[in-house]
């Protein structure tokens, strides 16, 4: 008795070393290909430089999306399709332009979804530092005037994250505070964490019933400027923005498999954005995420590492403004009883990873994948907490499934986002590389592993 | 009894609470200001855009020098001084170039040590992978070449100091072995993750009794190039090199420090080097680290902590080409019986931080050391670990004194180490200030709870 409990003992230990052993050497092998030969990096280059920004609708967006299934089936996997998707189409137009007397031209961008001047609309300016601020406002003080929102994303917050969180609201609704107060037009200082002349754009909404007006972003070098300014003197400024929303298009999802050996309706799902802002390359956000995505499965092949499940790489389009993809996907999926365990998302810039967020209901499957960390702590992963996934994978959640968002470091990430300085160049190749292999780890584990079934208790 | 065994319990744990408590919101608070008010950023920029390189002993390393010393007392440390160093003086000519008829122009940086070529030096290639590979070179066919040392940085690895490590060798050593051979001259594969025409110079030495041949960096796409030429056909190459070593000159260390309210004589050091290569800026190597060692004391000062040990910034010269900065330190210091507690250097880039190498001898310290880990994660350090300290601080081990290193994230350090890209563009201001407040949270760690002698079991 006591000799068979002591073999079954040395037994399990032997094949549970032997297990983590051959872990520790895939999860190697993930790292060493991506790092000496990844084509992450070369790929963005590609849509970044010969593509570029990419809103949904737009021409290039046609361009990346051609591009992008080209190259999926170049390297041969095993399914590769276009999910149709209907998106808005929205269009910043020529001759954009703030003018403001005692500074001159001040770089600006509508904001993605506002309405156009129509002529040129010269107005006072007025400054609020917060919603409320705004909210409180007098209406007949706010009447015919520009409110500017200068409310700064606070520096202090380790995470910028959380710093982004707690203003984006000021992007989303300022012009539809503007519109209700019978405000001519909202400013709205930049949602970044540098000092600089470069305005970000962001997608912004308008209340049902209230008059549209236009809204429009600075950089945060000009609304500080603007702000001491507006201590000394009332200041004027002239707004001109000739966006134009068109009618919904026909656009797509860009996806690519490598078949499950043993369970091909199982879905581990890779993703990221194809769409960008109109300016920049959309390099971070999210060129990375898709990059690394098809990295993911490229990695898979590549060392020949048969999947059990079926692991689908997935190019979501329109994240940017209306997450039409993501809707779309998940809609299908419930259509057709697309059997998903897990989906991962990057979509936080293409930075040195840090680990992972959880974004899912389930207690044991959070615990299965904290199990993980010692495995890829080696690599510079050691977040394993609950978190937020991604805006794509969002509408797949359901108690079942097992969403993750990749969380690279994220100090960089508002200088860049939504600007014209989110360009190719602002990548780093290990730090991007880093990112892929990291994800392919992980879906290497689920797929091997998968989670333990959630216990009902009643 | 059993009440009083309660009461002991609630008062220790209670009052570990509360200094728990008290510790979380200093640490918060330096983060705080750094973030919010730090001045590390302005500080580089000036020293970056303003003086720019500075090599020991050039005109720009006196202005460094007195610029530094005018600031420190600008912020009304209680001492600031200099003090003597005697330093190497190497100097590049004018007119460097290399030249490959297959080529063309090839940006080439003679390495720091390096003689000068005289004339123009022509002469055949040949290529060798490893050390190994060109000392078992036949000396008969070596004769008169120029051994291009073209082994790559191991992209695997994922700490990239590891990797540099491996190979830094051959860039050290490589002049050495092809005057050995009777070869005319050594041509070495920059030191470099990436992959562009940069060339990163550093140090070279030259081993006595062997004749003196000149040795230059290329950077890592020429030598690819060169490499993939060599295998269809021979190839000559003209390098021309001008550098000039004159004799010693007297240089020095800027230090600053806040006295320590109970043991003014017991001194923690933060220190970083204030000496650059003479191409780009020195902004990483090491800008970041002198201003992140500033912002220390500045912390100290601006939050009104006043510790209990004196706090001393050293901004040590010479790192790059003799480290005599450091070795003078360590020598004054042994002579006037200075108690370092401990000492901290930041010179591996104003990367991300992600924890310090503890690099003493007593396992206490290490374990005291450990124990800070919870303090400290939040703000995204996870590595406490054993490791390197710095150059400038290792002349001061003993089995006293607590040696650390602070580690930020190593992806993007070698693009720019040692090169004209490392400028102040490629420092991001958060991650700069990040390093700096981890920094003073460490410096109040130890000043307020100091480590455990050893116990010397005997």
């Amino acid at each position: 008795m006591r000799f068979s409990i002591l073999l079954t003992f040395v037994l399990i230990y032997s094949s549970s070393f032997s297990q983590n052993n051959e872990d520790s050497l895939v999860v190697r092998s993930f790292y060493d290909e991506a790092l000496s030969n990844g084509e992450a990096y070369e790929n963005l280059r590609f849509l970044c430089k010969n593509i570029g920004a990419r809103l949904s609708g737009s021409d290039a967006s046609y361009k990346a999306i051609y591009w992008g299934e080209h190259l999926m089936r170049s390297y041969g996997f095993d399914n590769v399709f276009l999910q149709e998707v209907q998106v808005p189409v929205w269009k910043r137009g020529f001759g954009e332009q703030l003018f403001i007397d005692e500074i001159g031209v001040v770089p600006v961008l509508a904001l993605g979804g506002s309405v156009a001047t129509g002529d040129s609309l010269k107005a006072e300016i007025i400054e609020v530092r917060s919603l409320d601020e705004a909210r409180a406002l007098d209406p007949e003080f706010a009447n015919d005037k520009i409110i500017f929102f200068n409310e700064p994303m606070d520096q202090k917050l380790i995470n910028t994250f959380r710093a982004y969180g707690a203003c984006a609201e000021q992007r989303y609704a300022g012009a539809s505070i503007a519109g209700r107060l019978g405000a001519r037009a909202a400013l709205v200082r930049s949602l970044a964490t540098s000092f600089d002349r470069f305005p970000h754009t962001g997608s912004m909404g308008y209340e049902k019933g209230i008059p549209k007006v236009p809204g429009a972003a600075i950089g945060t070098a000009d609304a500080y400027k603007l702000s001491q300014l507006l201590k000394e003197k009332s200041v004027s400024a002239s707004l001109q923005l000739n966006c134009k929303t068109s009618k919904d298009t026909l656009a797509y999802n860009v996806i690519a498999e490598i078949k499950g050996s043993e369970y091909p309706d199982k879905i581990i799902l890779v993703g990221g954005h194809l769409d960008s802002w109109d300016v920049g390359e959309g390099a971070h956000d999210d060129g990375a995420g898709v990059v690394q995505s098809l990295e993911v499965i490229r990695l898979f092949q590549k060392l020949g590492i048969k999947p059990k499940n079926t692991i689908r790489c997935v190019w979501f389009i329109n994240e940017e403004n209306g997450n039409m993809g993501g809707k779309t996907y998940a809609k299908i999926s419930q259509e057709k009883g697309w059997d998903h365990i897990a989906a991962i998302e990057s979509d936080r810039g293409g930075f040195s990873p840090r680990g992972f967020d959880f974004d899912g209901t389930n207690q044991y499957q959070l615990e299965q994948f904290q199990s993980w960390k010692t495995l890829l702590e080696p690599y510079g992963l050691h977040q394993f907490q609950r978190g937020y996934s991604g805006v794509d994978i969002r509408p797949l959640r359901n108690e079942k499934i097992a969403l993750f968002g990749l969380s690279p470091d994220s100090q960089r990430y508002f200088k860049y986002h939504h600007s014209e300085a989110d360009v190719f160049e602002a990548v780093d190749r290990r730090e991007l590389e880093l990112g892929a292999a990291s994800m392919a780890a992980l879906v290497y584990l689920i797929d091997k592993y998968g989670f333990p079934t959630p216990i009902t208790l009643d």
